[in-house]
């Protein structure tokens, strides 16, 4: 079978590789889809290269269908589709027994920290499998888990309907905290720099700004008739956007810290304490926010054709991820299945 | 009567002043102790220069009796014990119509945006007095203040009882924000670097911390089982702290900013990320936090007697600063009834 792996040195190797029967609770999955996210870049960019261990076969956002059940698997049948959240805790550690499975002190990011989904066969524990709604096209369903970090971070952001929410940064994940938000009953103004983005953005109906351009936060005390914004979502991991993030929040507001940021941030301290402002870190998902994300997108709440921008076979890996990072792309899917 | 004000360039200027009626609405104090804080400090340094306006009869923690009641004054009587809880809101603003009065957009922080404590008989409204405990001393009851300030930091942190507190500041805030969370049902460490406090702190019964001679992370780690702590109140002010408290908190714990950082800090929002941490801000208080604060004074819960380090009479009050500046005191009050 045709797999992809990150080697080291920013390069990604296509190499045909032999298939392996599922083990004890296993399932083997034909992947149909795997999309390329940020977190895929960063890998390819060598800056993940102290944690991850080559070749990796990457690639943690995914649809497809249960092609083979191994022994003792349970409730599931050949032919099911289905998504992978691709969370294995260990269970035991303090922030597991305390109920916080998701962010395992010692959590194996199936697709990163072990083989993801970026071959045509992948055999993965039954107990990471989300059934997918009926009528959910592969094609969208692939987007299922980025979705799921759009609802865990509005989740954690507690957003109440009415409320007015900035989201700092409109790549993928920024336009799905957007959508999400509106879904949730919220109006939302999405800040981003880029000029084709901010019009991807516009025509799905949201406002926008560019900070460049506009006092952000004349413009968001203005449309909050004085308060300030409810919630602020940090997805640029822009320096600059995490100092001027607390300017644009209400007293008692929150911030959500959604982007990585490799290195210390400033922050302003008196403007936290002056309104007792609260900023959440939020990562990853839990079960729940995989359900919504499904549902989300089976009725067609999410705009997954225009996140989607293109399709591309295997073989074209490498270039896809030059296209994600000259920002020719939102999103790009590999067609796993259409190879040999 | 004798006053003490604030009357720009480092200098306080004890004055005789002609007293004067209370108003509608409002109640004269014969004003037993002034408690010296870190935000009269500030002000007598110039550092806030900008917002008072001199000559400025600061003081904002005190104890006293009514001694005189305005027109349409009801509920007190002549010779109640009282304390005053110096928030001055409009009551029309986003966050006041929100029901955060306590740190309304436009806040008249009385004692520091209008004439303090630090007079003999002051004219406030009865709309700010609190009713003091029957047989608390005065000169305890002028902690009441600074004790709501902890009761509300613990209670913004969501402290449980049997959670573990790091406390990062060893002055009067963080040894109550320590006495009070032992009392909310936490085990309590107070990370300081002064010897002299830390001895003070330990006579106490709280474990205490010099991060220059232990790893506090590692210290920390081991005391709670490889979880980290619950809360992190960070109430040093020093940039390293802010550093460093990332670093202490469990997956989903809670740091809570109290002390006053006047320019941006640098923040491991890397670690809030990961951990999912939350950073609060906490300012000031609430009724709630004054009434429980008058309480546990009452009942002997706070160590009034090493907190208070000494008494002085209103002459003395620029020297007093002096001994506060250089660590020389936790807590001084002023009798401000001693003198004539």
């Amino acid at each position: 079978m045709l797999t992809a792996s990150y080697v080291g040195d920013h390069t990604i190797s296509v190499t045909e590789l032999a298939e392996t029967e599922p083990g004890p609770g296993e399932v083997q999955l034909a992947v149909a889809y795997t999309g390329l996210c940020g977190t895929d870049l960063h890998i390819v960019h060598g800056s993940m290269d102290a944690r991850v261990t080559t070749p990796l076969i990457f690639g943690h956002e995914m649809s497809g269908t249960v092609a083979a059940l191994g022994e003792g698997v349970e409730g599931w049948a050949v032919g099911d589709a289905v998504t992978v959240m691709p969370l294995d805790w260990d269970g035991t550690c303090p922030a597991c027994l305390a109920g916080n499975q998701h962010i395992c002190q010692n959590l194996n990011f199936i697709g990163i920290d072990s083989p993801g989904a970026l071959q045509k066969l992948w055999n993965v524990s039954a107990d990471v499998l989300v059934r997918l709604p009926l009528g959910l096209r592969l094609d969208h369903a692939a987007l299922i888990e980025p979705v799921a970090v759009a609802v865990h971070d509005v989740r954690r952001a507690g957003l109440a309907p009415g409320d007015r929410a900035v989201v700092i940064g409109g790549g993928p994940i920024g336009v799905l905290i957007a959508t999400v938000a509106r879904e949730f009953g919220a109006e939302v103004v999405v800040v981003e720099l880029d000029p084709t983005r901010r019009g991807q953005i516009a025509e799905l109906g949201f406002a926008t700004l560019d900070p460049r351009e506009v006092d952000q936060v004349a413009w968001v005390t203005e449309w909050t008739g004085g308060a300030g914004a409810d919630v602020v979502f940090e997805v640029s991991g822009a320096a600059a956007a995490v100092l001027g993030a607390t300017d644009l929040a209400r007293v008692r507001g929150t911030i959500v810290v959604v982007a990585i940021h490799p290195t210390p941030r400033e922050i302003n301290l008196q403007r936290v304490f002056w309104r007792e402002l609260s900023i959440l870190g939020a990562r990853v998902y839990q079960r729940q926010d995989f359900e919504t994300a499904a549902d989300l997108l089976q009725r067609g709440t999410i705009p997954a054709d225009v996140l989607i921008t293109r399709i591309v076979p295997l073989s074209e890996t490498q270039a896809a991820f030059a296209d994600l990072e000259a920002g020719r792309a939102m999103k790009i899917l590999v067609d796993v299945a259409g190879q040999k």
